[in-house]
């Protein structure tokens, strides 16, 4: 549903177009220092403003509504909540009965029976992202010295992502695009038998990102074509470091010293100026569609802020669930 | 850690060469019909015995140790047990202290203080997913008439996959795999907001599978690529029916009434026959490394069973949740 | 942590004397009428005023931030936020360190090693009632035709409970009291076997609420004095009704038709206007407090709303936990 | 459901007359020595014997099926199964169709639809706490030196115990009893804020044991007669040692440092010889029931050692939760 986490657990909530979005989090060790100016980094790099990107621009400014007392984190529930002030909602009432093909649109109205709030995607936007990326610098604060560092490596099929954007633009058309994300400094053993390996909770946090449709670690889908002995990587001292990295930092589930890649596979967004084939919902019949408004021409462009806050947010549960287990209880 | 679901609940446990290897079921419905020849179809077809895999042959017989009655579910936990007869312990004693490069001897060793069953990979054995596979033989009866099917779809980077699994042997090397699913006859609707995406579901599941390196839903890493005029399905009546597939059925988390198709890239098993360097971790001096015994050259060959495991066991959880949510309480 | 529930899960945050408090509800189903007008009954029995409670009053005007839109749920995340408006911070200048006898103010301080929010008691503040008293509407509006009622029966051991109270104020002392609480027009079967026990799920989220020491169901500690022959209910008819309801409607941690009844031991406050001893933590040695301030002479008495919330809560997410795995998964 | 805890995690499984009863158990770490000796002390403590219970006497020996190797713990997941042999199913088959009052015959039956085991209880027999027992002496390993001990301090109504359940079994009836557990040597600052409070999570375990029917700590049900100057345990020092321990060890829901102390109610078994009234369950009509076989006529006298368990269980968890977060990530 709309948390996850074992010790460090997060719940997201909100919407594009109501009060606003904001995520909830348990687990957050006290005694971290921790105010509004730590977050905007990792914010501004996920606002719109380079091109391609939709022109609704938010302040967001993150609201610290609990949880935090002098600066320091508490221990307790760390709430951050962003407001929505730049909302348009008139842009989409057009699209209430002409479901966007490739959108959440059609299926958030089915499975909701029409109750869900449709304006700007409601609880599907993009905009939750804010609040992963909240959540993410929080994460981040508690892995250090781990860092991690995404960025978008091509854009539709290309790594001229200037030119591919500038051309997606001009046809009113859209882009996906390919993010790679690292992490360094990672202690070796991060990780839990089967369902908690590394890759099972980066993956599921990773597919909530919207527009996501998928992901590889180290070699990824290039190892399905290679034999062991290439694929293999040679260990070479005690702390685990290996000759090669194809494992992507990973072996069994389990970190193994080296850094941790992989890569995000992100969709073209499925609002374009163009004009689409589609239904209309209260009549079923064929209709067309064009979506005007403020959309964004390669929303991977985005992506790597918020792959990196996956990726801290992942950690940060798996290294105190490490802790938990790997060390004499007292 | 080892069990995943909210309501169909599953926890794995066991070692390659310890008593044996089981799993626990909570959320079973009761009245489900269920014997052991249920369950044989299925574990035969993860069992070794084509080209390129394991010579090591168990009986895979399926002991319902609780939650069966008189031949039908009773609500209370299943429990299902593999007993391991055809266990060869002498075949691991080298491996102990040189770990095989790619495996996770080496991170299981650190990450337990040395403590963990090595043998045969103890815990991390792909014999493990001999229970995955027995959940899936009961989440597959949850979802009828769901039905999911997957295959291998190319080893070695060619769909010749016989003549690239000779050729692996011949060479004392082994090679990777693309495994395709697909499940059909899925109501809309399931998958619920942000974490408990269609697809955070299903890959988490799926990266517990030993070797799994990426998977992608629908059109995949091949979306990066693409223009939104391209990628975006045109939906072409109200049960959702769209003219193209590129979701791989899934829209905002969500099914969409289409085809659910992901793919898995399946890695070389790390276990070959040629030599390779890696530490011995008594020295932590540079050693040597040829991997005898009993190993698949193509472990992907056995896949796809298990993959539909995966993706019935995602599958019965997130119907029973969308059914708690979606209908009236009572 | 501060989340509980596996369907209808809540998850409550804030302080007493920060920017407010709130709950997050994840499970919700679409289509539930839910206006601020729903809520103002249960927030106002659960609000000082009464002889005994404290003069602090706050507005409690719930605040709808997401999930509700045009009146009704959209089964995205519902979050419920209450500002804090009367706050006099300075009262509890004193208190930070000299701990109250009986009160969190000592194990909070030692646990979050001084960084948690001491105002008012932060996080351990009753007020954070008012966000459970939130949720319970909700749930409450989930398990209809179920009613839920619950009262005071007792107040400083005796049944004239405004005197007791009376006599607490004259010296400025206070009174603990008990609480009953029944269920009615419950269907049979709720609970899930061993840890899902109705009363596991009633009683973990009973203790959350500050201030209860004990709790039994039907006969409870009076069954410990009794024989077979008297505690066992008779079975009258098909329905499970019962000649008496000494199981308090449950039988193996399932309801058994009959009115569900449990009772709370609810100690009495701790901050007293007489003198008591503790110690000064920045020294370490002894010193005397006299609580001044705001404070409830009979928290007991603001207990039954409360009360009710914990049953409903607990009983909605039963109710779709046993939907999901007793009804035909279709 | 059947399953219980954040990191030390238990799931529980089996049936009174069905192949054996067990516990599965993850968040074990590693290196922790346990052969099936270190069982034997509790587990004995725990089978019949004594005046008062049963007959049927099972050799309860743990086979350690998953997560032990060379007598240590590995961190993967361990499993511990009992094996039923002295069963004897006939002596259910009245009980079928009566079902017993005050016993889960009758809701258990319509809960399941009737695929129910039924035999001796089934799922609901009081034999699964022999598995619950094995959790507990793994528990009680991770907790050292923390200390816990149970015992039954009433029986009947009275203390002299071994009279009471005499005349109980002279008159082919049963009787409830009264348990007390504390633990000592515990560190401060155990439990979380409000859903995982110490009293919440021992609170949740205790009343999945059969025949509870209450919980206090401390003070419990006499605090709801006390008065705050009375109640209030005056803090004597930096330890948190109080001159009295009405809180029974606990504030805001954390350890504070003096001994744990609560009380079960435990009620009469149901199975009496005396003959009760019931119905039929094929015709709706009333019935009589004697139940002969063999039974317990006081199963407080086998509760101390499981309420010990339950206590393990909790408290485990919580120390493991408590470093997770209040210690540095690394």
């Amino acid at each position: 549903m709309n948390s996850i986490g074992r010790i460090f657990r997060i719940f997201i909530f909100g919407e594009s177009h109501g009060v606003g979005v904001g995520i909830l989090i348990d687990g957050v060790p006290p005694g971290i220092k921790l105010t509004v100016e730590d977050f905007l980094p990792d914010l501004n790099r996920r606002k719109p403003g380079a091109a391609g990107t939709t022109p609704r621009v938010e302040a967001d400014l993150p609201n610290l509504m609990s949880g935090v007392f002098n600066d320091f984190t508490t221990g307790a529930p760390l709430m951050v909540f962003f407001e929505n002030s730049n909302v348009k909602s008139k842009d989409y009432d057009a699209i209430r009965l002409t479901p966007r093909p490739g959108h959440a649109d059609f299926t958030a109205y089915k499975k909701f029976n029409g109750y869900n709030d449709y304006r700007g995607g409601g609880h599907f936007s993009g905009r939750l992202t804010t609040a992963l990326v909240a959540a993410g610098v929080i994460a981040k604060k508690i892995i250090e010295p781990v860092s991690i560092n995404a960025e978008l490596i091509e854009a539709g099929g290309s790594a001229d992502i200037e030119a591919e954007i500038e051309k997606a633009l001009a046809e009113g058309d859209s882009i996906g695009g390919l993010v790679e994300c690292r992490a360094e400094n990672l202690p070796l053993g991060l990780g839990e038998p089967f369902f908690d390996s590394v890759e099972s909770v980066i993956a599921h946090i990773a597919f909530a990102i919207p527009a996501i449709k998928g992901i590889e670690f180290g070699s990824g889908f290039a190892a399905a074509a290679m034999k062991g002995s290439n694929h293999n990587d040679e260990i070479l001292d005690e702390t685990g470091k290996t000759a090669t990295n194809n494992a992507g930092g990973i072996n069994g589930g389990i970190t193994n010293g080296n850094p941790l890649v992989f890569r995000l596979a992100v969709k073209p967004p499925s609002s374009i100026k163009k004009e689409q084939n589609t239904i209309d919902i209260s009549t079923g019949k064929q209709a067309n569609i064009k979506v005007e408004g403020r959309h964004d021409a390669c929303i991977a462009r985005r992506v790597p802020v918020v792959a990196e806050a996956a990726a801290a947010i992942a950690l940060a549960d798996l290294l105190m669930l490490n802790k938990a287990i790997q060390t004499p209880a007292w």
